[in-house]
């Protein structure tokens, strides 16, 4: 399906008068009821072609003027008509957008109960064998990133020109392995926003989110120590921890509120915890969202037991709300947080820049980055500063939340269209992927398998697991605009999970999900 | 002083006639001896304004026919002058350069003695207080990359431009993890030069020649492990083992020839050794060079112990004769060496594009990249691949090892004209590096500390250890083209070393480079 226009929307409520004009209607109104009458059937209609699908969840609704000047009626019949709809939980009112077709509500997945002792990590293997799988193939919902279309192109290819004719030998000098003093200044003025109060001198550029995540876990943590995480994680960290001999501690996780500090606080009293990896913002692949209150315990947990808290944020901007969610590292007051975010996601892919606020473990990091990659390429440094100080980038990403809330609503809504009954996923407040539960019976990896054939992708649930875990899992990200193809691939995958479902209800395995059990 | 000039040659040249006329004669010649007589006045003018400094070891010469129309004399005779100049080991000819005033020539430092122990390596804090002293610093003999002037700054600008324009979306996209074909197939393309038969499959795209450093070790050992190296090597290197928790065994190498294949072989055949990284081209410190013959040896006895070989060869192509020496790569027919190289040093430092031709582990190469930087920029390895297919870099390449070819006379000239007695240094057929022993008693950190202040920096000897040895000794990095300034820093340099060598006279410390016995 295309997207939603004003124009469609009016040319459908046209065509569908007659339609509705047929239907059983209501005991005649008194002449004081007409305006009643009026809001009613304007909202029955609408409420039609939302049952009927002509109206999908997260469609944008015309302005209350405009449908007042379209359909000759008064401001007043129209509010009516939209208060009616939201009492019903068909539409819903986004701050400074308008009003949307409300998402239909799923429960979502459970609080995950992963074993309480520590393992060693192998996804290496399942990593390589999907990469293998999806190299080269159509993305479906497999990225975790925007599609390239999304992002400010045209800006930034002026802004570099201009950055090469500035400084002639910019692609020849190393610019330093901290970063240029331009960049990291606007990424300190830039964390003011969610209150971090940092100079210049606190930050550490880096390639990308990764290489961050990589110089933070390095300059805490040891071969064979032990790390604690989400419960399910990203894939990229548990790789990391294989690659550098460590050891995950899953913790339990809500897929809506973040990770079980009752859990946290349990691993880390008996002291055998070195660091602790989290994603309090939109974590991946679940979505979660933790609390600012949690946050502010999980920050004066850690601290207390001198365990370092690398805070990967890299979603934290991607809100659906009015306000951005604050970062754990708000409320360190003692540099005990790494704080690792990415302008990777937000602006430009293909720049690989990203940044570490590294609170007390600033030189360790440094010279880490040093030993990684020395330094991050000096042009793309100045023009995303650039671009950071024209002011551009809160205009782009307004326009990119936008542009994540509805394709998570068109996601949500197919998702309760085309997947089996028993089908579980979370509805995040912010990012632009969902963790969804199959029932017990679908095997993730063998759907991708076929799926992937079909040109559908998506990572399987067991990618995010030290252990294997998750096996009728998946998670589903939806960084491309929606279109007509992209319904259709959802729709397939969710027959082809109902296929695979029956098929194998003679041999059903167990719901790994829930196998651990908390001791 | 400046660069020498052919103007300026003649002008000297014709004013010393007057005193040349003045030195005693030889006996009168016979008529048949004039021409003779001819060729070795030119010869002894020539030798005579070597000796007083007016010309300085590296300096060019005028061309054969030149000298021969300004001083109106006969072709043979200048090219007898120049036969007996050479017969007298002052002047040398350069392929396709000309002739060329000889350097002089130092004793190298003697082969190394490190200890047949593996050591736990702590050179962390010591590289840490290394960067602070040198940050922000005038560059001085610290850095060892070529100066920015020396890069095709111009020509890749231009390409990265078309790049931008051709391909819109360009910094939108990761551009795959293994990297952009077209850039991989020029390389592979690039191998055949040195023997390589590869195909873009074979070649891994990395940030810069530090991460494709990381990649090979990450993908051929496990924390705790034993890696033979050279002794003395890269500090860079020893610092990625502390991170990684390798334990380093260094080898007895030459300073000329390279590691001793006798110790390597001993050390290998107990089967501690997991890896083994060496840069058998103008190694660094040292710019040693190891044989073609001794690198066939080196490839099949780790292949034959099963101990891959990573093999940094990013001087490779900073050789200073008619041909680039052969990488051991060229040697390898199991796939047992993983090949590093970058064009961060040859094209543009600031674009920070690496690579590695991993052999047989080439899928542990590429999950390590997914996780470490997940992609290299792809606009920089558009522009580079576009560069180096309009044969732009061939060029390019040609001008710069003239310029270091130069730059190392003249650090040659300088350390015999300025240092004190007893130094020592190599003299490598290429880079742009030099290993300089002073005499025991000088304190290399020390005198950095020092020299520092005056704006002259270079790395001190006990960086290129396990074990804080070679206390006196330093590596001078010259990517500069010569002026009056460097010249007046390395005399300056050396003042302070024979100051501190004086001062130091009474409580004079061991010469910890020769410390170690060899079992």
């Amino acid at each position: 399906m295309v997207h939603f226009n004003t124009n469609c929307f009016f040319a459908m409520v046209r065509s569908r008068r007659k339609i509705t004009a047929r239907l059983p209607c209501r005991s005649k109104p008194m002449k004081s009821d007409r305006r009643s009458t009026l809001y009613a059937a304007l909202a029955d209609e609408i409420a039609g072609m939302i049952s009927a699908g002509t109206l999908r969840s997260g469609d944008k609704l015309p302005s209350l003027r405009e449908l007042r000047d379209r359909r000759g009626v008064s401001l007043s019949t129209v509010t009516e008509a939209f208060r009616m709809l939201e009492d019903r939980g068909l539409i819903e009112a986004r701050p400074q957008s308008g009003f949307f077709v409300r998402q239909k509500l799923s429960e979502p997945p459970p609080r995950s109960r992963p074993s309480t002792t520590p393992a060693a990590v192998t996804v290496n293997r399942r990593l390589w064998d999907y990469l293998q799988l999806t190299r080269g193939r159509q993305q479906g919902f497999c990225y975790a990133v925007m599609a390239p279309q999304c992002f400010p192109n045209v800006q930034l290819q002026k802004l570099m020109n201009e950055a090469l004719r500035d400084s002639p030998t910019l692609l020849s000098k190393y610019g330093g392995t901290r970063g240029l003093e331009v960049l990291r200044r606007q990424i300190a003025r830039h964390a003011m926003e969610w209150g971090g109060r940092f100079n210049a001198d606190d930050v550490q550029i880096t390639a990308g989110g990764i290489e961050a995540l990589n110089l933070a876990l390095r300059a805490v943590t040891q071969p064979g120590d032990v790390v604690a995480v989400e419960s399910p994680t990203y894939f990229g960290l548990l790789q990391l921890f294989e690659s550098m001999g460590l050891k995950a501690l899953e913790i339990p996780t809500d897929p809506e509120q973040g990770v079980s500090l009752t859990a946290l606080d349990l691993a880390v009293r008996d002291g055998a915890v070195a660091a602790c990896v989290l994603m309090p913002n939109f974590s991946n692949p679940t979505g979660s969202l933790m609390s600012d209150e949690a946050k502010q315990r999980l920050v004066k947990l850690l601290d207390e037991h001198s365990v370092p808290l690398i805070e990967d944020d890299i979603y934290g901007e991607f809100y659906q709300g009015r306000e951005r969610p604050r970062p754990a590292k708000a409320f360190d007051e003692t540099g005990n947080v790494l704080y690792v975010a990415s302008y990777t996601k937000l602006v430009a892919p293909g720049m690989r820049v990203g940044h570490i606020i590294p609170g007390r473990y600033r030189s360790q990091v440094e010279i880490l980055k040093y030993i990684n990659t020395f330094s991050t390429p000096a042009v793309m440094q100045l023009t995303l500063a650039r671009f950071l100080e024209s002011g551009g980038h809160d205009h782009h990403m307004r326009r990119m939340r936008r542009l994540c809330t509805d394709q998570m609503a068109r996601l949500n809504d197919g998702l309760a269209r085309y997947f089996p009954e028993g089908t579980r996923w979370t509805r995040p407040k912010g990012g632009y992927m969902c963790w969804v539960k199959l029932p017990a019976g679908v095997d993730s990896t063998r759907l991708l398998e076929t799926s992937v054939e079909e040109g559908i992708s998506f990572a399987p649930g067991p990618l995010f697991s030290a252990r294997n875990a998750y096996r009728n899992y998946l998670r589903l990200c939806v960084g491309e605009p929606w279109c007509e193809a992209t319904e259709a691939k959802l729709k397939r995958l969710g027959e082809l999970a109902r296929q695979q479902l029956d098929n194998g209800a003679k041999a059903p395995f167990a719901d790994t999900g829930n196998l651990f059990e908390l001791g």
